[in-house]
């Protein structure tokens, strides 16, 4: 391609309502273009980049067996009533009417249209498993899209739906499309992480997100340094401390805290670690006005996700309103503790181990010191209740935990039969019987892969992309083309052997002063550069640039093919 | 790809509410599925033909220099108040509101949007012409669904805008893009024509649509057989004739002719042919209540295309009423004649040939016979006014035209200025000055091509796809598969080769009968098919049979390779 006939809209200032660093560069290297809140039109050279993942997801997709359809924008409300979900999907599900009043939706997703399709289709086991996928445009209707076409309200998804005679078959497929996954993120050259994900109120039996790894992330993930386990720090299991309970040390000691309200305060009066206190925290229980309270090391944090899931206590979690608290215990937020609380109490596991510790004498302005389990108060109910931290053994028994930041690019879900129970999809299994069909779904946000893969992969210059998905592998800039014969004509002929070799290469033969040229080529992130000047050329050389290269080379004019086609290669 | 994980869903019922063959046959093959009135989903099979014709019309998109761009889906109402649009067009126009009661519409067409893209990325004439285009799911909500995807509500469609400094540059992309798209469809296999069009309401001074030639087309098509000459039947010229009007030989007579109203009735009650005689219609002129009478030759039609664009004549054109008929010229319809007619009368060029010819005598119940122009009548202006007949001259001088029905599939329009002028896209000419941008559109129906080539390529068997639309190029259904180890053998060895001789090959591993197979490669159109059985392999054959053929032939084992690659070539 030449930039003659190649819309190249750079620029140099840097979009003042783009917060983010992906959504600063995909403007101002000319890939997208704002149309309105939260819609986005693609450049030529933004899209060349989003076809390259669009291609890398359908070849995975169709290796691992899946089979491609594509289902209406336009869906009508009927099937969604019939799933439920007509009424318990918020107003980020557009609905709209058509000219003769009926209901219909933008789809954000498909389960009910494929679930249509399937108890249509297919009517016995030996038909099954399937996997159907499309790569399609959907529409969600964000309260507050941002961060360009990271949280857009169009978007393009590659969304699968499996389904199943049984639920090992499912499993089976899960761990195909687990491969599929990692197969995709990894051609595409992005550091990613699988990881165990909370299946939240669809309530199925497994899931996990797949992240790209960027300081900028929405999530926080634990990952082991000693294996691949990896989860959302939700889900992420804080295992119990392998050390005893220390014997008791302190006396029981009860001192004024004037207007100590917080952790930090305590230890700062105190002169003490914050690991050395615990904090109680009082949230609703399961019966009707029952309240219980949750024991955490000081410097540790609740997850609510855990303990929304115990037995006993309500969901979705509440947290108790103060004037409850201290009708039911005497004493406000900040002056809590497990000594004598006339409520539930249940600990934290690190703060089971805890001897001599600080803690809310359930009076207000006054805390415990030398507190110890079992002497000064029963040891209660012992949980996992907080969020894992970094230097945390890993769950799986192998290292230590890290925690980064990442961007979910991906989801695979083992739905089970929530949709083809509620929308009656059943086949007749090997003995005639007609079973539910189990189900999966396994989603790709494509267009988020590319803002992910900038988040990721950019430095003060612009984007560094990934070999695979850059919209040119090499640019050829000629200087002073235009003037010079013998730079013209080198520059015509390395274009036309490179693409001839199959080498994707943009030709920057505008007449635009070399330093343009070259900040737009950086800018846009072509991994691999050559210059074709008067000087070098006339002692038979061409200079190369790697994109991450600090400095370029010279290499002879007439090893340069061979050379770039190393280059490409590695 | 092999039946056993590739959904075959075809069908031995006609469905009911599938009114043309290629709904019949793509829902009969199972190519796509109703998922509401005018939505599909696109099953496996059908998909694999939609992506081939949208591979076709991308590749031969990017060789004429366009450029790819994704625009959304989703639409601001802003820009369409500013072309003007939003008032104009009517309930196919899908308007709806996102969650801040703000309006947006869904796309059916892309010309504001793009046209905003480019007067802010487009400042200088250096940057053109340009040609964007992209191919993408376009809503309209049609008042009646129906044809399957000929005529639905959501469809795939490719469409394309050029921008120019000036009318010569847009008639230069124009004439690319009539190469184009005669590239496009000649690589699909079609029969079609390109057609000079009408320019409607939008004004452009050349337009021309691309028809698929197939008998249940909904336009009729005018063309030479002595020349390219070919338009849509409303914009055909019927040429003067070319012989002169034969001076009169007979007597006016005025007639009785009772209860005659129709030039059938006429010609029956007084044994002549049709085009003997005139017909006199009435029409609305450009001043109010002004009535104008055109008048034909008895066999001949009203273009009422042609006679909306007459100096005098009102547009949009409006038949007049029958009171206000009988209050001016004292007759009602078919009572009328131009002898004495007190209105403003326009005839026809053929009829103004005519001598001793019939009309009305404007008095009911009454007909003159053997009138003459000039002698009874004073010969009115002399206009185009007729749709051309089968047997007419062609308007290029070479050759005599010949009528076939249609199906439009694609449609190139050179705008002009409508949209540059009303959102002010305007660039800087050589000379520094602001001048507004011409513009061109080019459309192809993607989905629509897949419906039209079924309805010009199908047989009482089922679809017949020009081989490069074909969802495969060829069949291997091996018989008793499961029982015969030689055949299952071969069949996977010929599969393997055919695969790696990059041959796009569906094997039929299903457990299913023979007749079931054949019936079912038969209506699924693949082009060619082997068949492989214990028999003919014993003595070392193997059917072939391509889908038009009438017989199957046997080719020996050894050759069967080079056999299918030449037919594939061929």
């Amino acid at each position: 391609m030449r930039t003659s006939n190649f819309l190249i809209a750079t620029q140099k200032e840097t979009p003042a309502d783009a917060e983010v660093i992906s959504h600063q560069l995909m403007l101002r290297a000319g890939l997208i273009r704002k149309l309105a809140a939260g819609l986005y039109t693609w450049l030529p050279l933004g899209l060349r980049v989003l076809r390259k993942v669009e291609t890398v997801v359908r070849e995975e997709m169709d290796a691992s067996g899946a089979q491609e359809v594509s289902m209406p924008v336009v869906q009508p409300a009927e099937l969604w009533q019939e799933s439920g979900r007509w009424e318990q999907y918020g107003p980020e599900l557009l609905r709209i009417q058509d000219r003769h009043q009926r209901d219909f939706c933008l789809g954000p997703t498909h389960e009910e249209v494929i679930t249509d399709l399937v108890r249509d289709e297919i009517k016995s086991y030996k038909q099954l498993p399937v996997n159907f996928y499309q790569i399609q445009t959907k529409v969600r209707d964000e309260i507050r899209p941002r961060f360009g076409i990271m949280r857009s309200r169009e978007f393009l998804m590659k969304d699968a739906y499996s389904f199943h005679v049984d639920q090992p078959s499912l499993e089976q497929t899960y761990a195909v499309m687990h491969q599929t996954y990692t197969n995709i993120f990894t051609r595409l050259g992005l550091d990613f992480r699988p990881v165990i994900a909370d299946t939240g109120s669809i309530g199925g039996s497994a899931s996990h997100e797949f992240h790209v790894l960027a300081d900028s992330g929405e999530d926080d993930i634990a990952f082991s340094d000693g294996s691949d386990y990896a989860a959302n720090v939700e889900m992420a299991e804080a295992l119990a401390p392998g050390s005893a309970r220390p014997p008791a040390a302190a006396e029981l000691a009860e001192i004024p805290t004037p207007g100590v309200k917080t952790i930090d305060e305590l230890a700062a009066k105190l002169s003490i670690d914050p690991s050395h206190s615990v904090k109680t925290l009082v949230v609703h229980g399961e019966e009707e006005g029952q309240l219980v309270a949750l024991v955490l090391r000081g410097d540790h944090q609740l997850n609510e996700i855990k303990v929304e899931k115990l037995p006993g206590i309500a969901s979705p979690l509440q947290m108790a309103e103060e004037d409850a608290v201290r009708a039911a215990c005497g004493a406000g937020f900040g002056s809590l503790g497990p000594v004598q609380l006339p409520i539930d109490v249940i600990v934290d596991r690190s703060a089971a181990v805890l001897a001599d510790f600080v803690c809310g004498a359930n009076k207000e302005g006054f805390h415990y010191t030398g507190v110890n389990w079992d002497r000064d108060c029963p040891l209660p109910r012992v949980e996992d209740l907080r969020e894992v931290v970094a230097g945390d053994p890993s769950p799986d028994g192998k290292g230590t935990l890290q925690i980064k930041r990442g961007i979910e690019v991906g989801h695979i879900f083992q739905l089970g039969t929530k949709y083809s129970d509620a929308m009656k999809a059943q086949v007749l299994d090997e003995r005639g019987k007609s079973v539910t069909m189990a189900m999966g779904c396994y989603g790709i946000g494509v267009s988020r892969v590319v803002a992910a893969a900038i988040e990721q992969n950019h430095d003060d210059r612009g984007i560094t992309w990934p070999e695979a998905m850059a919209p040119f592998q090499l640019a050829i800039v000629p200087l002073n083309m235009q003037k010079s014969e013998a730079v013209a004509s080198c520059a015509e002929e390395l274009y036309q052997k490179l693409r001839n070799a199959g080498v994707d290469t943009l030709l920057d033969d505008r007449n635009e002063r070399p330093g343009v040229k070259f900040a737009d080529m950086e800018l846009i992130g072509i991994p691999h550069r050559i210059v074709i000047g008067d000087r070098a050329l006339a002692e038979g050389n061409i200079e190369y640039k790697g994109r991450r290269d600090s400095d370029s080379q010279l290499v002879p004019r007439d090893r340069i093919i061979d050379f770039l086609l190393e280059q490409l290669g590695g």
